[in-house]
C-alpha cells in the first residue's frame, strides 16, 4: 500500500470487522496473484467488504512446490474438499472439469459462494453450476473465466440486464491474436508466429485449445448464455481455428483493407419460425477502420449491440495473473458483500431458451481463394457456379501463379483467384465448394474465409 | 418482443412473480424510453429479476402535456412526495438537486432503492445520499449518471472493487466532443461548431453545462468517490471547459500529430507527504495515435488503469434517451432482485478519505501559443524565462503573422510561437505566464493547453 496517510477512520476499523473464511483452489500464476492482492490490500478489501477475508488454506496438487512469497506454506493442502466444505468462499482457480466440479457443487452445498476462473467448466457444464447456485441460494460469479481483466461478464449480467442484447463480437483469444497480428506485422507464417508465441509466453507448449478456438468457444458459450438467457453449452458453438490461417490469406486481406482476426461471434437471429441464436467461433476479414482490427498483440477487445444501448466497446488484457486475478477479486468483494448481508446477488435465467440455429442457414459474405486454370472462360464459368447457387460476387482479384510454385499444372499456367462475395447462405457456399472440387477448372480451394463488421 | 416461439417455462411463469411498485420522477426523453422498455420488455425483465416491475405512478410538473403513446395518462401525478411513499424502488429522473434530493431520501426512507440518472446532485451532495443509503439499508445505483449507456459506475464501483484504481482518464461529455471533434473536420471556429451541434440536437439551447465542462466535472467527481474510496464533491474538480479552444489550437495539434478533446481525469498522486488525489477537467492535446484521439463525435470513451488489471478502455452512447434508460434499467434490474431477496447488495465506502492535490502542485506538460516580437534575441529571452523556472521545452515552432492580422505592432513585425514542453509544475507555468504578461517581448499569449496521455 502506498497510501501512507493516517487514515481517519469514518467507519469502523478494519479490525473489528467480521471475517469470511475464504478457499482458494489452486496456487498458479492467477492464484498467486490472488494471494498476494489479498494480503497487500487486506485492509482495503476489508473496508470495501465490511468484512475482513480470511485465507483459510490453498489447495494444491503438489505440496513441495515453492509457490514464492505470496503463498503462506502453513496454507497448503492436499484436501480441497476437507477445504471447502470450512469456505464462506471458494476461489477456483484449478480449470478443468473434474475435481473441479465437485468441488464447486460441495462448496455450495454447504453454504458458500463461488468464483470459479473455470471456462471449461462453466462452457460445458454451467447448467449444472447455475442451477446449484440457485437451489443453494449462493452467488456464483465467474468474471475472471471472459476476457481476463475486462469487465464483461457483470456488464452483460447486470448492466445490460435491463436491455435487449443482440450481438457480442469480440476478440477473446490473446493467443491467437498474438499469433495473427504478428503473421500481420511481419508477413511470418503461422508456424513461425507461433513458434515466436510460445517463445515469448504467448502461447502454451500445447497451444491446440487456443489456436484450434477451443479456448475463444467456451466464452462464446458463456456469453451467449447470458446474453440471450438461454443454456448454450461448448458444443452447441461452431469453431473453427487458425490453423490454416496462410500468409497469403493475410497479405490478401491487407490489399483489401482488412485485417483477419479470430472472433467470437453469439447473435440473436430473427426468422420466419421465430427468433434463434447463433454462437460461432472463426478466423475473419474485418474492415481494418473497424474498431477490432487495430487491436494488436495478445490484448481482447469485445463489441455490444444492444436495442437501447446501441454500440459499445470493452478492451483491456485478456489474460495473465495480475489481470486475472482483478477480475477474480471484484467478484470476491461483491460475493463477500452478499455473504455478509446474508443470501445471494446474482440470478442466472435461462428463460427465453431460445434455439440454436445450424451454420448452414446463417448468411455470411465470404473470402474465396481459388487456384484455377489460365485459360479463357475459367473466369465466366466460376462465376455462373456461384451465381446459380445465389451468390452474387463483389470483388475479383486475379494473378499469374510463377512457374516454380506450380510445377505440377499439366503444362498450361495456372492462376490464383480471390473472390470476395456479398451476404450469402453458408449451404449455398458450401454447395459451390463442391461443385469447385469436381470441376478440373479448380485446382485447389486454398481459403474460405468470412468477412465481418460491414 | 420479437421472440414469437412458444416460450418454454422452465421457470416460474411471469405472471405468478411477485409485483414491484416502481415510481419514476419525470417523463422527459429518459423517462419515456424507461417506461417503453418497461412495457415491451416486462416479461423478459420479470423473469431476469424474478418479480415483476409495476409502474405504480409517474411525476410530472405539466399533467397536461402529451407524453406520447408509451406514458400512460392515468399514472400521471404532480405529487412526487406521495408516490414515492408508496414505491419498492424509485427511478429519478428530474435532475437538479432540489426538489430530487428531498425526495430521493424520502423513497429511501420509506425502504425504497433509488436508482437516480442525477449528476448534479450525486456529485454536489453525494455523500448525503451515501448515508442515508447506508442507514435505510437500500441500494443506491446511478450507471446512468455517468458516460450514458456505458457500463462504467458498475465495473469501477464492483468489478474492480478488488483492484487498486490508479487513475481514469476519458472524454464522458458527447456534446464537447461534438463540437471539439466537428472544428477538426471542418476547420470551424468553436462558435459557428456549436452552433450546429445545437441545430442538430447535439448542444442545448444554453450550453453552458457542457462547454464551460461543469457537465464533465460532476462525472470526474462521481468517479473519483467511487475509485478512490473518498468523498470528492463538485467544488474539488478543477474545471476548464473548450469555449477558448481555437481552430488555431486544433490546426496547431494536428501539424504536431495531436488532437484536442475534453479530458475529465482522476489519479492518484504520489508524494513525500502520502498518496493525494486530483480530480480535474480540462482541454487537452493527446496524440492522434491515442485511441481518445479517434473517438468522434458525440461518443464517450474512458481508460481505466489499475494496479492488477492493467489498461481497459470503455466506449458507447454517453448520452440519449435509449442509452440512458438502458443504463437505468440495468440498475432497476439489480436492486429489484436485491428487495426480493431482502436488503441492499452495494456498498457506498469512502473509507480512505484521500486529500486532494492542488493543481498548482501537479506536474503536466504543456503546449503555450504566444504572439512575440519579431526580433533577435526573442526565442533566447522566452527559452530563458522557461528555463529560469524549470521548465524545459520539448519543441518550438515559429510562424510569421502576416500584417493584416496584426496591424497595431508598433512598426516591427510580429510572429506567433508554439511551444511544447516536458512536464513541469503548474505553479511554474503560472509564474512563466505572469513574466510574459509583464514583458514587451510577449504581446499576447493565445492558448495554454496542457498534453496528456504520452
Amino acid at each position: 500500500m502506498t497510501n501512507t496517510q493516517p487514515a481517519p477512520a469514518p467507519e469502523n476499523s478494519a479490525q473489528d470487522l467480521p471475517t469470511l473464511k475464504v478457499a482458494v483452489l489452486g496456487a498458479g500464476t492467477v492464484g498467486t496473484e490472488v494471494l498476494r492482492l489479498i494480503t497487500e490490500q487486506g485492509d482495503d478489501l476489508a473496508h470495501r467488504i465490511g468484512g475482513r477475508l480470511e485465507v483459510i488454506g490453498v489447495a494444491v496438487r503438489d505440496m513441495a512446490r515453492d509457490r514464492g512469497p505470496h503463498v503462506d506454506p502453513s496454507l497448503l493442502t492436499d484436501d480441497p474438499s476437507a477445504l471447502v466444505r470450512e469456505a464462506d468462499l471458494v476461489i477456483e482457480l484449478m480449470g478443468g472439469i473434474e475435481p473441479a466440479r465437485s468441488l464447486i457443487l460441495q462448496a455450495m452445498e454447504h453454504g458458500a459462494a463461488v468464483v470459479p476462473a473455470n471456462k471449461a467448466l462453466l462452457a460445458q457444464d454451467g447448467a449444472t453450476l447455475y442451477e446449484a447456485a440457485d437451489r443453494h441460494g449462493v452467488d456464483l460469479s465467474f468474471e475472471a473465466a471472459v476476457a481476463g481483466a475486462i469487465p464483461l461478464v457483470r456488464p452483460v449480467r447486470e448492466s445490460l440486464a435491463g436491455d435487449r442484447i443482440d450481438r457480442v463480437m469480440g476478440i477473446v483469444n490473446g493467443t491467437t491474436n498474438y499469433v495473427l497480428d504478428a503473421m500481420a506485422r511481419t508477413g511470418a507464417s503461422f508456424d513461425d508466429a507461433l513458434a515466436t508465441a510460445q517463445q515469448l509466453g504467448y502461447a502454451e507448449a500445447d497451444p491446440t485449445a487456443d489456436v484450434e478456438g477451443h479456448d475463444a468457444a467456451a466464452k462464446a458459450a458463456i456469453l451467449a448464455s447470458l446474453a440471450f438467457h438461454s443454456r448454450v453449452s461448448l458444443a452447441d458453438v461452431h469453431c473453427e481455428g487458425i490453423t490454416s490461417v496462410s500468409s497469403q490469406d493475410i497479405a490478401a486481406a491487407e490489399r483489401m483493407g482488412r485485417t483477419i482476426k479470430l472472433l467470437s461471434i453469439v447473435e440473436r437471429v430473427p426468422g420466419q419460425d421465430g427468433e434463434r441464436i447463433s454462437a460461432r467461433v472463426y478466423p475473419a476479414l474485418i474492415s481494418s477502420e473497424h474498431p477490432l482490427a487495430s487491436v494488436s498483440e495478445a490484448f481482447n477487445a469485445v463489441f455490444i449491440e444492444a436495442d437501447a444501448a446501441g454500440s459499445l466497446m470493452f478492451y483491456g488484457q485478456g489474460a495473465g495473473g495480475a489481470p486475472t486475478a482483478s477480475a477474480v477479486l471484484g467478484d470476491v468483494v461483491s460475493a463477500a458483500r452478499q455473504r455478509l448481508r446474508g443470501g445471494a446477488g446474482l440470478r442466472e435465467s435461462h428463460y427465453a431458451a431460445l434455439e440454436q440455429i445450424p451454420l448452414e442457414q446463417l448468411r455470411s459474405a465470404f473470402y474465396v481463394s481459388l487456384r484455377v486454370q489460365d485459360r479463357p472462360g475459367v473466369l465466366a464459368e466460376i462465376a455462373g457456379t456461384l451465381s446459380s447457387h445465389g451468390i452474387s460476387i463483389s470483388t475479383i482479384h486475379q494473378q499469374l501463379i510463377e512457374e516454380d510454385e506450380d510445377g505440377s499444372a499439366s503444362g498450361q499456367g495456372s492462376a490464383h483467384i480471390g473472390i470476395t462475395t456479398h451476404r450469402a447462405l453458408e449451404s449455398s457456399m458450401t454447395a459451390v465448394l463442391d461443385v469447385f472440387s469436381s470441376t478440373s477448372t479448380v485446382l485447389g480451394v486454398d481459403s474460405v474465409l468470412r468477412i465481418e463488421g460491414e
